[in-house]
C-alpha cells in the first residue's frame, strides 16, 4: 500500500509552536494575495489517498478545532489514530475516527487486504516512524514563509539517511513554497 | 549594509552531521543529471556580495577541507571570522581571515564605513544571531534531497517568530532545490 505525507512546515521545519499551536500557519505569508482557488494542492492529494493514518497530538490537535461537519476536511475516509495510552477518541471525535495500538507493518497489511490502496500519513512522529520502517513512498511539504524559531519539528530522528529524489517545486502567490518528492530507501 | 545567506541545508533542515561532516552534500541527488554549467546560483550570489562574515566552526570546516588556491571559492574576498575563544586562524586560513570578537553590530557599521555594501553570512549560529539583531535582509537556502535524520541545524532559536516574503522556489536536474527569501523584521 502507498503511504505519503501531506503537511506543512515553517520555513524552519517546525509543526507546530512549543505548546502545540497552529494559528501561525493562517497568518504567515501574504494574505492580500489573490490566491483564486488555490488551494495548494490539498484537495488533489486527499482525492488520491482512500485511508488516513494520523498520532494521537495530531487527533488532539483536530479535536481542538471542534470543527463542524462542514469543515470537516476529510469526508467520510476512514481514520486510524494511533495510540498506546488512549483508547478512546475524544468525544466530539466519536465515530470518525478508530484507535489503534498495535505493530504498524500489521496495520498496513490489513489495511491492504482489506483494500485500501493508498494511506495519508499525519504527524511529525508518526511520519518519522513511518519513514523508520521505510513505509512512506511520497512527501508533499509546504513551507509558510515565516521562521518559528522553536516548536516540534516535522522530522525527528531518522536512520539511516533517506534519499529523496524526483523533486518537484513550487510557489504560491502567498510566499508559501512547496516541495514534493519520492523516497528512496536503500 | 546589506547582509544575507546562501547555504545548503538537508531536507530535515540540517547543515552538517553532528560530528560536522558534510560529505552527505556531495553525495546527495541524482548523481546522473546533467548540470551542465549550473552551478546552483553560487556564482551570482558571490558576485553580488564584497566581504563575509562566518562563525568559528564555519571557518574550521573550511580549514578542515585544505582547499588549494584554485579550490578557493571566495576569491579575494576579505571574511572576517567571529570567535570570543579563538584568537588567531588555523595556519592554512592565515592571510585569507580576519578574527573577530566583539559587537556584530558594530563590525556591521565598521564594515559599512569602510565601503562594504553586502555582506554574505555564513555558519548556522551566526546566521541565527544575525536574524536575531534583525540584521539578515535575504536568505537563499539550497536543499539537498536526503533526511540526515540528525545533524547541525540551521537555525537555531529565533525570537520573535520572522516573517519572510517575495518568495522564490527553483528545482535542479539534480533533484536538488532551491528557496530564496526577503525576511521582514516587524
Amino acid at each position: 500500500m502507498k503511504c505519503s505525507v501531506y503537511i506543512a512546515t515553517s520555513a524552519d521545519g517546525y509543526i507546530a509552536t512549543p505548546d502545540g499551536g497552529i494559528e501561525w500557519l493562517h497568518s504567515a505569508g501574504n494574505q492580500e494575495a489573490d490566491m483564486g482557488t488555490e488551494d495548494m494542492g490539498f484537495q488533489a492529494y486527499m482525492n488520491s489517498v482512500d485511508c488516513m493514518i494520523m498520532g494521537r497530538k495530531c487527533m488532539e490537535m483536530i479535536a481542538s478545532f471542534n470543527l463542524t461537519a462542514e469543515q470537516w476536511p476529510y469526508g467520510d475516509m476512514p481514520i486510524i489514530v494511533l495510540s498506546n495510552t488512549i483508547k478512546t477518541p475524544p468525544e466530539n471525535l466519536k465515530g470518525k475516527v478508530e484507535m489503534y495500538s498495535g505493530d504498524i507493518n500489521e496495520l498496513i497489511a490489513k489495511l491492504a487486504s482489506d483494500g485500501y490502496k493508498s494511506a495519508y500519513i499525519d504527524g511529525g512522529a508518526t511520519i518519522t516512524a513511518f519513514i523508520n520502517l521505510n513505509l512512506i513512498d511520497e512527501m508533499t511539504i509546504t513551507q509558510a514563509p515565516i521562521l518559528l524559531g522553536e516548536g516540534l519539528p516535522l522530522f525527528g530522528k531518522i536512520k539511516p539517511a533517506v534519499q529523496l529524489d524526483n523533486a518537484k517545486s513550487i510557489v504560491f502567490a502567498n510566499d508559501f513554497t512547496q516541495v514534493k518528492y519520492n523516497v528512496r530507501y536503500r
